[in-house]
């Protein structure tokens, strides 16, 4: 295990870290928060100081395997959670350092999740250093990182691997960090088209910023107490379709720049899209009585389901009070998530397909033993260790799941709101029903259930194997 | 597809049917229902007739292939169910045929989920055929009349493989026949065992041979409103017992005989009992205070962990009303089921063990991406069709469940409801929380969910696969 290069690269991060909280600190001298300013800036200060000290040294040998690429990555994920709570402390929004914790964990892992009850008597710079933690943790820190960075060696595509979400992790170029500098101005393009389009709906550029940001990471903190209930039916309907084009796999926005249109439209694309639509449809159909009007139902029924299946969590409406039947669409479509290599989370729209073929294949092979058939997606085989891995996290993400809602339960709340915390939290969505329903908040959670749910939070956003190869006794072992 | 080979093994089936309507039969004789008597009769002359017009000439070509297999036992499911429903029709007990249906396929699949509101009522004669369903049930129908009927050829082990419960099916001796044979010799003593001690324990001989029928199946349907509760408490010790009996892997038993201890206790049945010793532990600690005395507590957690993971179904007490902590619990078991060649029922101790190897082996991968290993049970490797299966199994699963959860979610009940009535009907179990918790039942759903549940009781019994292969357009291709 190459500690030293572990130490330097979360070093650097801190490093970003600091830099990250400019943002926050300029709305401070905006909005005249003199007082949030200092907390920023002390916050920053010491992320400086210690990162500076990991620094200040480059390591001799900068190689490092796949076990450290895994470790770099949920450490990081880590720390940045714990010091960007630093100013949730350091200006008096709350008091509890776990509550901090949870925020900022929701916020960089794009939940949206949040503690507090209500959220317009927040600062405003705190406001937008939580939408900014969306946008960071959308595309992903250490990416971010590795686009400035000269960490240099094979270890670029160790930590992109652990960090994307998404059963495999192509390169759209030859070079790791050229891919990743594609991948993130598409990303900066896409969110400054939003802000310019929600400014020209009549928005303010505070909540356009903020807005534009936690659409972009598909996070969904709000600036408003009613989430985006308040705003003008056109303005949801703008989010509404940011929400989606920040769920498809950034790599067909490239390849529709390389016009290259049929590759960009996968198979993937297209059984999101034929998802989106059956949910909206089912869901029009029966919401439609309580709205009198098919465009009203339409537009709710489009809102939400964008926002879950992307894994937002804005709402326009109280959805927990909706039919049965909406319900538990809504809590399949939480499961099921965007597709691979969004910003949007849960199980991914591939790995579902990828499991689905598998059990089609089975079912072939019991009724015709002597065929074989391999799994194809888009007309290319997928790899059996792909095939493997999907079944692997798909075991993985059952026993997560299962041991945090165990956890959670010890607080005696009702079945249903311990699944949908834990369906909200792991597949970083935000809202779940009854008690941590869209009107309310995680707030009446034990601290050690907030702890699980920061940890299914995380976990979830890296796709569950670095926090568990963190956690396992074989990494730390000697080869 | 071997056309006449289908029909001739369903009119054995139908044979054997009517042979089996002789217990309630003798029943309604017994306690001068002669009206109930009739019903049955009436019955099993439909049965005999449908099946000599079937048997009546043998096909001569006898061989079938896998495909086969599968129809023939998803068939059998269907027309035991269908025909064994005719005698609550004929008494009167029911006037709705979907409820007759739901009530014997809720008996053959061990399910003992009922749309009776009480059962005392009913003539002893219907209450023995539902216990009696239960017990020709749990061990399979086919691999029964495999015993006694000379179908011949290699088809004997494409139907066991389709009907026996478990990611894998073992001969213990050469011939398949024999192993059936050896299996059902267990099964008979040790039903009978249990009848006997119930006798000793004081309960009457009706309640005995109905009891240790719907233990030995771990089906779950009662003779008393209470289901188990009013019984002595040495009485429910005496069934707790039975019903881990009844969860263990036959095999295991057989090596008993043969003196293989060290073979029959293999690391399923391990797995089992920690699993069962670890649940009744949590449970006992969680109502502790409701009861008062340890020991109480400990008879209904052992009673309730018991029944829900053999997916017997019985209880003593209203599980719905502990603490969430408990009832958590409870629903995991409910998935997890007994071990595969026992007579219960969910997704068995050995499938989750293969499915958890997995996500093991896929961490210690990304951990050391160049160390090769292989999945081991007993220290002996996994095939890895077997890995691939489970897999399958698990998709299958979630398809299922997820379609039922659905289309009986229209019937616009609560999400626990929904969920656990899928739970307890796919898992062969018997009762869920909420509508359908253990002092409630199953007529309030519509008919349309009544027949999903039905679909799902069959699913679930024969492990999804063969019920799937019959609606598969695959399976009706010509070759």
């Amino acid at each position: 295990m190459n500690y030293r290069m572990i130490k330097y690269t979360l070093g650097w991060l801190m490093m970003f870290e600091a830099g990250f909280f400019l943002v926050p600190m300029i709305t401070a001298v905006v909005y005249g928060e003199w007082h949030t300013l200092v907390a920023f800036a002390i916050s920053a200060l010491i992320c400086l100081a210690i990162g500076s000290l990991c620094v200040y040294k480059k390591p001799e040998k900068t190689g490092i395997f796949a076990r450290e690429g895994f470790v770099i990555v949920s450490l990081s994920w880590i720390l940045l959670s714990i010091f960007g709570a630093i100013p949730f402390m350091l200006s008096g929004t709350t008091t509890n350092f776990i509550d901090a914790l949870f925020e900022t964990a929701s916020g960089f892992t794009t939940t949206g999740s949040s503690i507090f009850r209500e959220v317009e008597s927040l600062p405003k710079a705190i406001l937008m250093w939580r939408s900014f933690t969306h946008w960071v943790g959308g595309m992903g820190v250490l990416v971010f990182i590795m686009v400035f960075l000269p960490l240099g060696g094979g270890q670029n595509m160790h930590i992109m691997r652990a960090e994307s979400p998404g059963p495999e992790v192509s390169k759209l170029v030859p070079k790791v960090k050229q891919t990743a500098f594609i991948l993130y101005s598409i990303y900066f393009v896409m969110t400054f088209l939003q802000f310019i389009i929600l400014l020209i709906s009549g928005m303010g550029v505070f909540e356009s910023i903020n807005t534009a940001f936690a659409t972009a990471g598909t996070g969904g903190f709000g600036v408003r107490n009613d989430s985006c209930a308040s705003f003008s039916a056109a303005q949801q309907i703008i989010i509404t379709v940011f929400m989606l084009l920040f769920s498809i796999n950034f790599n067909s926005y490239y390849l529709i720049l390389k016009l290259k249109l049929r590759d960009a439209i996968n198979s993937e694309v297209k059984t999101f899209i034929v998802i989106v639509l059956v949910a909206i449809g089912i869901i029009t159909l029966n919401i439609y009585q309580s709205y009198g009007s098919i465009g009203e139902a339409l537009r709710h029924a489009s809102f939400t389901v964008s926002s879950l299946i992307s894994t937002t969590g804005f709402a326009t409406e109280d959805f927990d009070m909706w039919p049965s039947l909406s319900k538990a669409v809504l809590v399949l479509i939480m499961f099921i998530g965007a597709c691979a290599g969004s910003t949007g989370g849960g199980m991914k729209v591939s790995r579902i397909i990828i499991a689905f073929k598998g059990f089609l294949r089975e079912l072939y092979t019991l009724i015709h033993p002597k065929q074989v058939k391999a799994i194809t997606i888009d007309k290319r085989p997928v790899d059996r260790e792909v095939v493997r891995s999907v079944n692997a996290y798909l075991a993985c993400y059952a026993l997560v799941f299962i041991s945090s809602l165990m956890l959670i339960t010890l607080d005696d709340f009702d079945l249903v709101t311990n699944f949908t915390a834990v369906t909200a939290t792991i597949n970083n969505i935000g809202p779940g029903l009854a008690i941590v329903g869209p009107t309310a908040n995680f707030a009446n959670f034990s601290n050690i259930s907030k702890l699980v749910l920061t940890f299914d939070m995380i976990a979830g956003r890296l796709e569950l194997f670095p926090m568990l190869i963190l956690l396992s006794p074989a990494t730390w072992k000697k080869a």
